[in-house]
């Protein structure tokens, strides 16, 4: 996208905003159905898991604050919302139902917050702002799916609350790779920093370093 | 994007809202600095809103509810956040300022809303759903820029909010053509019906009858 | 409190909202644990449920729309927050705990609508204003416990998001009486129109009638 | 209150939330108005603007940061809310009116943000939370009037916003004296800690010596 990268650097987008003090991390969506190609998954979304799984043991032992969402409706459809109308297939993600757990790669463990969600964004309709503040929290590591669904609403939403995003590019996935790309560059210019999971791991590791010294 | 609607149609994406019982109209936006391809203009931001003052004479003729927004920041710099952190040329857009009037062809007349915000969203930290909600409102007509920002967010917060929004396909624009078509793509197949604006007209006196009858 | 009524009446405080188009009820917190003494209950709160009983009936034949509210933790401690540190019991409150349950008299129909929440205000933090909003409801009838407490931030929080709340002053009730008178004096002045019962049951007919003719 | 005392003791209300790693202060609707008996002044008022006027210069000799509120409608009534209609004469708080500004004593300096709202509460449809978190604040001392209405909206989401409210018992005011003391009782025992002004400001220095060694 050369020539809109042109047009978006002479308006002043694309700043980067860097690490704050304190870092958590949000992951968006990563459950069976989105996994699945025959449900919501298909594309980056299968490889955007593997790679999350050395990052989330990263945070984990930087004892970071840890998130993760699942959308989960009722079965009697009580609490059906405009987004089922637009896509019905979603109703079918139910607190008990396999598609809507969290992929087994990606379990969370005591203490770490799954926020359960009707809607794109992790924050709306949530205390999860409310979470990450009473920790502190003013920058987040933001990994899941899909990069033009619930990730970006997510990012847009973490940016709006006051927490710096960081989209960890490689750790987020879509089911279709022109939108993924289409989002990343949106996100990019426009809400979030950008980085590949091995230069996040090396960010944290160099801010705690700085945060100690 | 032919590939991409065929995984979408199969996952179930994609379906019509349809308008619900009453109709307000929300211009994102449409103020001097975006409509200048030197500020954060260009693109197909003009014939969009050229194509917007005929709409804008509709609904003011069926008394419907319309609100507009402008991007507004204090000129000390107090109220700056990530969003201007991304896009620092937006501080420039303080109360007085040229760039952040709304363009002489929409000028709001007294009792339609003014929401001033430092956020793409124009719901997020303001008081519009609100405003709507009051009054009864449970459908949205969505024009204004930018398609893949401030368009964007407030189409998917409106859906949260529990609106159906309908984006006026031909009076939303952009500063780069392909975000505005990659962002139509996604707001059509996840968040809105999307109308061309003669349709949008037609849709709104048919809907207007109906009621009446 | 006839000095204050003096000072607010002639500040011109304590105006009538009234019904608007459409009717919602919401019925906040009425669970085992709020009607149990030896755990959150006490005062008039049993009364107050008894009286609900009919209301609920009522709003179910005229096919208003109907949302309960629960306050619910883990049991991992994972999403204890702020509240909770206020008053320790509350975590007490997990999803299949008795006390987390809502009354016998009262249980919640399929397609009734049960928030979880973790704060006081049935809106905070939930999708509650959007499921309202979509169905067009304007008004809200407010019935629960407590009135010092989640129904006064819940009434509030109703008048923030744009919809006339009418609380039902004798199926409000509170563990102590003297929090109780405080805050109807609050929620009359300010926020919300007071009545009674029987009142309000005759006003829904009445309402209904007009929209009918 | 000693017999309601029993009561909220037994049910575990009441515990401290102490500081937290950061403070903010927020001054909430100290404006000519509200020290204006003949508006929507009176009572405890004005002793609690002289006793903050000590709290802000601590505040901002330690650099923390600071936050106004003033509630400010549009002259044409386009903004006009639920709020506006149980109260007429807040209708009359527009921009440049003489009762809508801060106390001359209090004025705001260059930086320090000024939040116009339309509500009780500071933070509802405002971005005040977003510009806390994103200093990394999780503790907020809070001052202003009345302790009845915007304070006590203002201090409930504060909470739910993940701060630790510190209400300032002195420094907070209200038009009558039971509606203030019923509140403070109630954000004591479920929202907030109270504090005197002269221990916040001792506590204000212990904890940034605290945080220096």
């Amino acid at each position: 996208m050369s020539a809109e990268l042109e047009v978006y650097q002479r308006q002043s987008f694309g700043q980067r905003l860097g690490l704050g003090r304190r870092v958590g991390l949000l992951v968006v969506d990563f459950v069976n159905g989105f996994n699945d190609p025959a449900l919501f998954g298909g594309g980056n979304i299968g490889p955007a898991i593997e790679r999350t799984v050395d990052l989330l043991d990263t945070c984990r032992r930087m004892g970071l604050p840890i998130a993760f969402t699942r959308i989960v409706f009722e079965a009697d459809g009580s609490d059906h919302n405009l987004f089922v109308a637009k896509v019905p297939a979603l109703g079918g993600l139910t607190e008990s139902a396999l598609p809507s757990q969290i992929v087994p790669q990606l379990r969370p463990r005591p203490g770490e917050l799954v926020v359960r969600k009707r809607l794109p964004s992790a924050f709306f309709g949530t205390d999860l702002a409310a979470w990450f503040t009473a920790k502190g929290i003013d920058t987040l590591l933001i990994v899941g799916c899909t990069t033009s669904g619930c990730v970006r609403a997510s990012v847009l939403d973490a940016l709006c609350h006051g927490f710096r995003p960081i989209v960890v590019s490689d750790c987020v996935g879509d089911r279709a790779l022109r939108p993924h790309d289409a989002n990343l560059f949106d996100l990019g210019q426009k809400y979030a920093d950008l980085m590949e999971r091995d230069d996040a791991i090396k960010a944290l590791v160099t801010h705690r370093r700085e945060q100690v010294t």
